[in-house]
């Protein structure tokens, strides 16, 4: 079965599914944004290409990257980790060595959570953060004439995923996007607050933690117009280029896991970010997305989107 | 290695472990209370002995319980649920309705999750509740002359377990308190709202999540002084004693998954509680934990409490 379809099953199962939809969930009473992200041995790595203090800070990283596109602040975290008995022992404390590393860096508290047994290593992380104002953060908020905006590159991480089924380790720079990714979070509260102070109301923003291809059919369809998309000005790290002549533009469109932020913004905002650090990949059309583009999207998407079954 | 010592790993890896060791971690700044939990197929269940609906109402309850022994209202959980490839198509339609069953009762919402492949069906859930007043709740705020309360037998869950062990399915009471554990809600708000109306600042409450036994263990050191326990006044099933007969009071006591909860409150609070819902066991003493009892209670704690590993 396939992603869409499930998350349509969730949407009909439960009776109010308005939460559902973005990379957090909004608590407007609270004014917390909420997320829960899961890495499955197996799945989403391998103990083999990995080790705990460094699978720790991805964990940590992949949600703090949602609280990131929800345009929020992070501020706890809750952690439940699943391990194998005959796991090594100093595993535990390897991991929350590295979710210090990174907790540390952003003041960031571990607010419990819990540890049992498992077959296999299964980590859940639950993240807390609050909106840095009150500028609306969604997938569904852009708007005809906004600028698309990245804040790095793309299809690293899978190239990196790629170098280890060869059993290869190098370029590096692609292993360490791949089993070290950080969370864009000083991009966002820059983002957040030049939108605040250009008295704009909405943006749409989320991660490409499913690939950039994602992000942009999501934010597309999520607003109802076709975006017009440079592809030869979206960032590409050029040892992706060189490693993988013939694939690095699908990786680039499609790899996941880059955990940058994706986002679309009125002209006047991207005026004043750093071109260094936000780079234009398109602009928002104002052609509406019909029926039958949608169809063909849609069919686009299914093929190619980054899956986890 | 035990649980303890994984948790002593965990407190001197993180710089501000000042949130761990309640069943739920308080942000005072929000109010909140939050708490995670997993269940791991093979560890926590079996599939052959439950199905979806029916889990997702104990994964959803087994999150609930840590927010009841909080003293708050349950408001919001995020859910991630980690499925393998060949899991029958109606899994997540059915986990979903079970979901529902629960959160329609209690008028809880949905924010957010995720949905991944794995090996064995793992479920993850977070949960968030706002505390019904500000009377203080932890582990460690037992003082003598505090009447200790349950709310409801213990055993049956780890009976109900050990029916599944022998291949039966009688007697069903035990049978459906392992599978369809009740968070205790209701009782949590008024025990709270009790404490609230007698000027009781601060009450000592936890789940038996992890058996009686370790419940009065932690809330006996928790505070440092001694329980006199009237363990003829626990509550128990009859039917566990039948099905049990030799095994009964150790089930009774190290059985864990009953998630009742179990509390200390002044005398004045316990005379106005219903006594046909809440059940007195005995009273907190003033005799002070020694050095030389905390090693005895620690040994005998390690020896019977409940394992996930």
């Amino acid at each position: 079965m396939k992603e869409l379809e499930y998350l349509a099953i969730i949407n009909n199962t439960l009776s109010d599914s308005s939460f559902l939809g973005d990379d957090c969930a909004y608590l407007k009473e609270f004014d917390l944004c909420i997320t829960q992200d899961t890495l499955v041995e197996g799945v989403h790595f391998l103990l083999e290409t990995t080790d705990a203090f460094t699978l720790a800070q991805k964990a940590v990283n992949v949600n703090l990257s949602d609280i990131a596109a929800a345009g929020a602040k992070p501020l706890y975290i809750t952690i439940s980790l699943s391990l194998p008995k005959e796991i090594d022992k100093n595993f535990v404390e390897d991991f929350y060595q590295g979710v210090e590393t990174v907790i540390s860096k952003y003041g960031i508290k571990v607010a419990g959570g819990d540890l049992t047994g498992a077959d296999k290593v299964y980590i859940s992380i639950c993240a807390i953060g609050k909106k840095y104002n009150d500028v609306g953060v969604s997938r569904t908020n852009a708007n005809p004439g906004d600028i698309i905006v990245v804040t790095g590159t793309h299809g690293s991480s899978a190239g990196g995923l790629k170098l280890f089924a060869q059993k290869k380790s190098e370029p590096a720079v692609l292993i360490k996007k791949h089993l070290l990714p950080a969370a864009r979070i000083e991009e966002s509260r820059v983002i957040m607050q030049t939108a605040f102070e250009c008295g704009v109301k909405n943006i749409a923003m989320m991660d490409s933690s499913d690939g950039l291809g994602d992000a942009l059919y999501k934010l597309s369809t999520g607003c109802g117009y076709l975006f017009d998309i440079d592809f030869a000005s979206v960032p590409v790290d050029e040892e992706l280029k060189k490693t993988f002549p013939d694939e690095w533009k699908e990786l680039l469109m499609w790899g996941g896991e880059d955990f940058e932020l994706v986002f679309c913004v009125d002209k006047k905002v991207f005026e004043k970010l750093d071109k260094n650090k936000f780079f234009k990949i398109g602009t928002v059309s104002d052609r509406h997305i019909t029926k039958e583009i949608a169809q063909k999207l849609n069919q686009e998407f299914e093929n190619k989107s980054f899956k986890h079954f």
